[in-house]
């Protein structure tokens, strides 16, 4: 496959490619009876406004929220969550029986259960009462007990319903910055550490200190993770879009990012970081380290703040690759905090954890002169803090049972056990989609998902024109309708333009596999049939 | 006292008052060195830049993020963090033995111990698994054991560990609107409620729904909880400050409301939205039914949205006083969805819970389009979901034991003993700053705070111009520096010009508050005695 058609970064941003990137349409505002309804002819009338009119209309809100579109919880979802309705109040009253949510890496909600040891721990942190009652010991294990001790110890007074520091208790920093130096055999900075609810908001901060104005960009690759689009478009900044190489495993060439950056200035664009998603979201693969020595050179020679989004870091299925964190690769190359600007993200939403409901996370931000973390620093304290749970969580995350404790044994087997099983769906499922008609998909060499290529009829591009929708949204909802299987189009990630795409994960338990692939295959057969040219 | 003075909402939007809202001063832009790394310079250059310049300097970062302030997280703390270092290293080595933390609503930090039957749901929900077992009869109360089953049942495949809809768990809004059933005798429904990460994420979304530019105004109380400056500086909107009358017991008069909105609007302002914070913070007073009418009226004749900030609904002291929800009193004039937008936010960080690390918090939004609630899901869903246990404390606070259940007696002996002390304490205290020389301080009818007044020698006045900092940032360093007590200067809420405050809350614990009088008392005496004209 030829990146035949770059799409300038302004085009992007200025989101004139509705068609591509944004699957809903808008409310045409023009024929909005509300547009007559103006905040300043409320202002200047004399008498208030009828009642049944009111103060806030899709044209009077912040246009840049207009802007933002989120597709792994978008229309599909929406639809999906109808149909679920309609299945409880009339059984039967479709051709399966349940909805299956592969649109989103959600792997509790599809059955993983939590790993044993960090539940007894933030249960016995959240009610610090029980530690020292006997029922405690025959309930929870030793090394989970001893490890609330030691967390609450970190925390002043034990007060674990208290606001912490805003960048999070200093004592979980510490063992999350012992982590990262285990996981990298490079010094970590607590000091560096900012934890988070979640990834997203520490990527919203970053894009917030930022984003300047439509002329800042920020380089994301494309097929990206909509988090980026959304929060850029929220910032009033612009996409400059990288194109990931579908033919070469998703393979990320720093000549494509030159000749991006250099397009962008062009357009008066000032380029200010670049997203790397690694392992990728929604395309799976695992960047070789050689790479990231191209990308961090990159960043240094033009200045850019690499934002690292590596909350996949445990999910590596290929034998052959390996998880590498930018600020390793950066500290083997010699470079140091004066030489480049790094964030690196980590949740405990992902890797064989999927804690996606504890909100728990961090970034760890380095090559920032002090006065700039100090504005870091000031947004973060105007939230005050992340969750208290989710900061333990993280911590738990960085420095899980080691060798000799009580619940290394069964920590080990349900870990393994999880990301064994998750190699064994990824293969099965990409097996599945390349057995398709017109489908060809990469390898999950990492994350959580797959995004194959479907090559579609003329005939259902038509349909979809006449439907009033992009032809990768036109599949999915005939997809959701006649299996239950939910799944994101490629245009809510973005995608060469002229070809089509699904995000679906990984993540459906593994009994449930067969019945998934052998629905997908009916299904995709007799929609190749119908629209067959 | 009058308010003589009235700022402009122009000139506080634009900080050109720096001096009365910012009391840390900005390194200087133009002597920066780093003034001359502009991005354009490298990104024009051939040759890439020394490795010594950083991409990133306060020259080129949003100038919102610049303009935001956080007084209560802001240069006080930050010293009061070094000096309890400092006694950590040297004890004895200042005239106090530990630093006390009365600058921020963070009740379990200074000790409060969190409601038993809440933490006991938690911890049981965190660990289902414990559920069933037989020790776990003995560890927890019996409604906790049924509470949690029930919760467990709420969420789909009882995966607390999964992220949620991106509204919160159905089940829990459910618990949270019946709970605003029963306390304002009006209908709530489910859909309206938008669980978060406690509240400022909340009041964070609605500034960005509504604030287009540096033309949308939003009324906020002089002095305010500085969340509000911070969030409208963040989103680029302009802050019309009404001004609360001191004189009357932190008095909000509808005259001065109007008078400052058409001030507003004659310069170019286009008013959104009306902040109201009640009971008050920093302020501390609880408005009287009547008073909320008027309130209601006003936005409803100028179709502004009311953003009320309920969170300290609980903490109602004073016993001729009574909370009444805005949309209670709204509902009661008979105003329905159509005739008026209203925000309400609750979070679990106040209340007799003062659950602050938990980041549980909800805003019930009536009184806009669908078309609206959809923008403002679409926000909510970029971050996925707030975190889970917020969420579930979020209804157990909104529906805690009843009578008959195992817990009611222990619950309501824990809440009870909570807020009878606050009371006294907020007494105390507001009778010792009326003891002092020239301070003046109203009644704590509600909230967590007190916010006496200082009438400064012009001697001290001089002193803090000479040390180039406000006149009460002066006083409270002094008081921190001599006391260990940290307190918020008013320049951080906004103050009357000319008039100085400082925040102090009512949470050290009550064998601790006759210290707290004595040293404030001595630090008082000599500072007048200093600065005496």
């Amino acid at each position: 496959m030829r990146r035949s058609v770059i799409r300038s970064a302004k085009a992007l941003s200025n989101c004139s490619c509705q068609n591509h990137w944004n699957v809903r349409l808008l409310r045409p505002l023009a024929s909005s009876p509300s547009r007559f309804l103006s905040s300043t002819s409320v202002l200047d009338s004399p008498t208030p406004p009828p009642s049944s009119m009111p103060p806030v209309s899709l044209d009077n809100i912040n246009p840049k929220v207009l802007k933002c579109e989120y597709a792994v919880r978008g229309e599909i979802v929406t639809l999906a969550q109808a149909l679920q309705e309609e299945l409880k109040s009339k059984p039967g009253s479709h051709p399966f029986d349940e909805i299956l949510y592969c649109n989103i890496g959600n792997p509790q909600s599809l059955g993983q259960q939590p790993i044993t040891f960090f539940r007894e721990v933030l249960a016995l942190c959240d009610h610090p009462s029980i530690l020292d009652r006997s029922e405690t010991q025959g309930l929870f294990s030793a090394d989970a007990i001893e490890r609330a001790w030691q967390i609450l110890d970190q925390i002043p007074g034990r007060a674990t319903g208290a606001y912490s520091h805003s960048q999070g208790i200093k004592g979980l920093r510490d063992t999350i910055s012992a982590g990262i130096e285990a996981r990298d055999g490079f010094p970590a900075d607590p000091n560096d550490i900012f934890l988070t609810d979640g990834a997203s908001p520490a990527v919203h901060m970053m894009m917030q200190l930022l984003i300047r104005s439509e002329k800042d960009g920020i380089l994301c690759p494309i097929p990206q993770y909509p988090l980026y689009s959304a929060s850029i478009a929220l910032h009033g900044g612009a996409l400059v879009p990288y194109y990931l190489d579908e033919a070469t495993g998703w393979g990320l060439e720093v000549s494509e990012l030159k000749k991006q950056l250099a397009d962008a200035k062009s357009k008066g664009i000032t380029p200010r970081a670049l997203v790397v998603i690694n392992p990728g979201n929604p395309t799976g693969q695992v960047l070789a380290e050689d790479n990231q020595r191209g990308i961090v050179e990159f960043c240094k020679q033009e200045g850019l703040v690499l934002l690292a989004d590596e909350v996949y870091q445990e999910n590596v299925y290929a034998p052959e690759k390996k998880f590498h964190s930018f600020k390793k690769v950066a500290r083997s190359m010699g470079y140091g905090e004066k030489d480049i600007s790094l964030v690196s993200y980590q949740s405990v939403s992902k890797g064989y954890y999927g804690e996606c409901g504890k909100r728990g996370g961090y970034m760890e931000v380095t090559g920032f002169g002090p006065e700039i973390r100090e504005q870091i620093y000031k947004v973060a304290s105007v939230n005050l803090c992340s969750n208290i749970s989710g900061q333990i969580l993280a911590s738990l995350v960085m420095s899980p049972p080691k060798v000799g404790d009580e619940s290394y044994e069964s920590y080990s087997a349900e870990k393994d056990g999880i990301l064994s099983s998750l190699a064994r769906r990824a293969k099965t499922l990409e097996d599945a989609f390349n057995n398709l008609e017109g489908v060809t998909c990469n390898k999950a060499e990492g994350a959580m998902y797959l995004f194959p290529c479907i090559r579609l009829p003329e005939k259902a591009i038509k349909a979809a024109e006449a439907a009033k929708t992009a032809p990768d949204n036109f599949y999915c909802r005939r997809l959701l309708n006649a299996t239950g299987i939910v799944v994101v189009p490629g245009s809510g990630f973005g995608q060469l333009p002229g070809t089509w795409h699904f995000r679906c994960t990984i993540l459906p338990q593994e009994d449930k596999i067969p019945a998934v692939v052998s629905r997908l295959t009916e299904f995709h057969k007799s929609f190749m049939d119908e629209f067959s040219d």
